[in-house]
This record gives structure tokens, sequence and C-alpha cells, in this order.
């Protein structure tokens, strides 16, 4: 049986559904949704403090600290561009630290003709990392904001039997996409305001998204005034999906089966391990997620490597994938 | 990737490591562990009134109740055997009705040169089926033993959110063996007296065991004093392992890497869906399981039926496969 009939079996089997709870669920029930492994839209996850959260309370609270902010010319962060010499890059954002007044204010949210985007999502445990759980000096760009996230989702710890290995603030506007991609991680994605919304494929059509290896790169600019410009780092190639944005029609193939959901203020998504997840948002949006490690023994880990066809994939350069991906030259 | 390749990313992962506990888990601790899918040794499982089972007890307690009873000439029920014309059958036992005390007397413990196995393995909820847990009538030949048999261990039912889809009774000594085989159920297999020994490969090395289709047979006999002979089924084949004794030596390949474990009176067994068993017993063993339906939502279900090869595979007899199956003509 090949990847594609057991993706065809798989979508037979669960089709497009996704569990809708209309409050937190037990340890014990979130448990079996993991071993079911389908996303799960959760309503009712109460976050009492960020209720406070307007823009005034955000700069007030984080004063003069410095955080990182992602800035790239077209909103895509981590993303396969093409650079100047008509090549494929995986180009990271420029990083640029500012103060949340600064991140919040006209700059960034500047309308209409701003020719940069600001997106705040380091997703490094920007708020917690594992070091925080082990005990261990933690120091976070959101100390500030520590009092009101909790470090912990109770029923998701106590499912999972572990802490989070991270937890991460994100604010971004519609300018800001998510490549498509996946991690390997269990993750709780909560909406505190504004609205996400996801493109999600299942592990099982993978295929579908044509991973291949792109040559690394980095929005770089030579003074602080100056355009950013993709700069190549020699030697450095990463694994990730050819195609960019799946809700461009024709950029998927019939195959796959992609699930649109959107994430409301007040409501969370499970997204599980190993699924692919593109992510746009409306207008000023803010979330926090929480990533647990995946359960490494038994088969998951094993079955999300074999389902993205093993350990080597063409280069994008060199294959007719690159084709059809979108993307126009710089 | 293979399913060769696929089988040996999972044995260096997880090695034949098998958890043991000392006590059984919460519901919790047991939904974790069916997300992990391995086998698990459980100790401490507390079923108090099997303790009074001596013969006396088990023939006095069924009186002149009729039980059905697997007879073979070999031992092997459910089993890949060479019937008289040189060819490979799958072989259901022959059924005897007969009362507990005549099973547990001289008739079936004979010794030494009886020329029938005698062994209680219906299977097919013998003592509780998914009709008790509708609600419905389920008569039981061993409706007697019922007030001491649990129809639900606690925390497997909790952790699956689900009743048992059926409830076995299993008596035989060390000359029953049951031909490896997986079946898609959860599975929790207590021990009352004597021991079982069990040969275990994950669904990943389900390759290794070279399912093939076999024409179904029964053993029969003309008349009530006859011998067993095979009778086959005209126009009905089963699919089965070709190995049909991992045991042997030279039987399995290098590849698989088979977990031998001794569950003891007293012991349960956590054998996950789709897990390969070969069973042998010592003598005078009695055990209970409880299968449940296993998780169909997700990908489990196409897993397993992935790892199996899909939908088809050849006819066995034609193969070169039954070879060195190990079985000598009849």
């Amino acid at each position: 049986m090949s990847l594609q009939a057991l993706s065809s079996e798989y979508y037979d089997l669960n089709g497009t559904h996704i569990e809708v709870l209309e409050e937190p669920p037990t340890a014990l029930e979130f448990s079996r949704l993991v071993h079911i492994s389908r996303p799960v839209l959760i309503r009712g996850v109460q976050i009492p403090t960020v209720r406070l959260w307007d823009d005034d309370y955000l700069a007030a609270s984080m004063g003069e600290a410095e955080i990182s902010v992602a800035v790239t010319p077209n909103g895509h962060a981590d993303a396969v561009t093409r650079g100047p010499d008509g090549k494929l890059y995986f180009v990271e954002p420029h990083l640029e630290k500012m103060k949340m007044s600064e991140f919040l204010g006209p700059k960034v949210r500047g309308e209409p003709h701003r020719s940069e985007i600001y997106y705040l999502q380091s997703q490094n445990g920007n708020v917690y990392s594992n070091r925080f759980f082990e005990g261990a000096p933690d120091p976070s760009e959101f100390e500030a904001l520590r009092p009101d996230i909790p470090s912990e989702i109770p029923w998701c710890s106590a499912a999972f039997g572990r802490s989070p290995d991270a937890v991460n603030l994100w604010i971004g506007n519609h300018e800001s996409v998510t490549s498509i991609h996946s991690d390997p991680y269990e993750n709780i994605y909560t909406v505190v305001r504004g609205s996400k919304h996801f493109t999600l494929l299942p592990p099982a059509e993978g295929w579908c998204l044509q991973e291949r290896m792109y040559p690394h790169a980095k929005w770089t600019r030579e003074s602080s005034n100056a355009a950013l410009a993709i700069t190549a780092s020699p030697n450095f190639s990463i694994r990730w999906a050819s195609v960019v944005d799946p809700d461009i029609p024709g950029n998927l193939p019939p195959e796959a089966h992609p699930i649109r959901v959107s994430i409301e203020a007040g409501e969370s998504l499970f997204l599980p391990a190993g699924w692919w997840h593109h992510v746009r948002q409306s207008d000023e949006t803010i979330a926090i997620n929480w990533w647990y490690d995946m359960e490494m023994r038994g088969m998951s880990w094993v079955l999300l490597s074999f389902l993205r066809g093993g350990g080597d994939v063409p280069y994008g350069n060199d294959a007719d994938a690159s084709d059809n991906d979108g993307q126009e030259p710089l």
C-alpha cells in the first residue's frame, strides 16, 4: 500500500470532521482525544487575567522591556521565498528589538503603505521555556506578563503526564502568515483577541505538500534604515513544504483534504503533533500556545517520520515542484 | 520508506522493552499506556472470588451445564495445518459439548497417551458478550461463574470510555497452543491459575509473519468415536500468518524481534490491538480476558491495515512461504 492509498483510507475513515467541545475536557477525556490525534476546537478555556489585555495594559505592563519581533517585507516569516537570483530559499525573518509600546504603535500598525510587516512570533518558549519547568533560570522578554499567563493547562499536563516544553505569546495582524509546516509537539493554541484561521492537513496527507530541501537564508539589512534583503546562509539547508500556501486554488493535489477552522477569542485549538498547519489571522490577533513534547515511545514518532517519506527528499531548486509554488521573484 | 525500514525504526526506538506495573494503573495512567500501545505486565489486578477456583469448586458451580470445548489431535486450534492432500489449511477445532466435571476429569487430563487435546477457548464472549453490556439477553455457558467474574475492569472501561466487547474464560494445559495472530481489540488478559507464555511481535513486524490466504477447514469426526479428520469448507478462505510457531528457530526472519513474556497467576497482560501473539501455557492454566473495541477514529485502524500490507495477500498453497512453516503432513 502506498502513502497515497494510506492517506485515502485515513480520509475515508475520518473525513474532515473536527470535534468541538463546549467546555474543556477532563484530563482523561483529553487523553483519549490525544490518542485519536485529530484537531479539537475547545471552548471555555479560561485565562481570566488576559481579558485585561488591551493595548494600554500591555504597553504599560511591559514598560521599557525589549521584545524580539520578526520583520519581513511580505509577512511570510519562515517561508520558502524566491530570492533575487531566481532560486528558492527558506527565509527566516529579520529580528528587531523594540518596546511593546513601539510594537503596538503606529510604526507597526501604520496604514496604508507600510513596506514591512512585524509579527511577534519568536516561538522559542518566549514566555516559559523548558528551563522554567526544570526549575532553572528562564529569563523571558515577557517576564512582566507572566503573572497573566498560566505556565500550564492543568488538564493537558495531567493527560500528558508532563509540563509543557514551551509557552509562547503571538501578536500579529492580517498581514502576517505562517507557511504550512508541522511540529513534533502536541499544541494547545488559545486565542486571546481577534481570530486565527488555520488550514490543516493530517500527517497522512503530508506527501501532498512535497517537502524539499531549500537553502537557508535570512532577511537582513545592511544598516538600520536599509531595505530588507535575502542573505543566504552558506552550506545550510532546511527541509520544508514546497506548497507554501495551501489556500491558493491548485496548490494542493486533489487527494488533499484541507480542514479550515477559525479560532475566535476565547477558543482554543488542540493541534496534535505532526498535523500540518498554515495560519493566518484577522486584524490584531493575540494568542498563547502551550507546546507539550509528544509521546516518543510506541509508534507515533516513527509514523510521523514514515508519513513524511523518511529521511531523504530532493532539493527544491532542482525539482519541478518549485514551478507551481505561487512565488513571484522578488 | 518500506515496511521493513519502518519496523526497523520502530525497533530502534522501542527495543523489546515492556513496562511492568506493580499495581493496576489509574484510568488516566492506563489511557497514556494505550496511546503508547505497547504490552504492559500488570500485577495486582484483584479478582477476589477466583481464588476459590479449584477443580471441585468449578465442577460444583457449573453442575450439569454444558460447555463448548475445542478438540484437536495436535493442540493447535485455529491454526494453519497440512491436510492429508498435502495442502495447507486454516483448520478450526472440532467443538464438543461436555460438563465442566467431565472437562476437568481424566478424559481431558488423562495421561500419557491420549490422542486428542481439549482446550476451553471458545472466545466468543463466552462469559459476557456485547449483548450483556447493551442490556440485551446474553445467555452464557458460564452463567454459574458470572458472580465470580467481573464484567468490566474499572480502570480499563474508564480509559477506553466504553464497556468491553467480550469477556472470555480460557482453560487449557501445556498441550494447547494458540497460533500467532493479531486481534483488532485492546486486550486485558488475567491469569487465574498456572502461567501463560506469550511470544509477541509489534504490528510493525507483521510483515515478518507472511500472511497468506488459506482454504478454511474444520476438524470433524464421522461418528462420536471416530478419529478427527480435516474437512475442507468449500469456497471459503482465511487470511492467516504462514509462520505458525515463531518459537521454532529459523521460522522468523532476523528482522523480527519477538518479545517473550510469561504471565503468572495473579498477573495481567495488557496486549494492545494489533499486536501479534503466540500463546502457550503451563499445566492447567485458567485465564480470563477482557476485549475492548479499539479506537477506530484517527490513524490506529488504518495503520494496522497498512502494516499488514493492505488488502491482498497471495494464496499460501501457491507460495514458497509454506515451505518453511515447520508443518509435517498428517
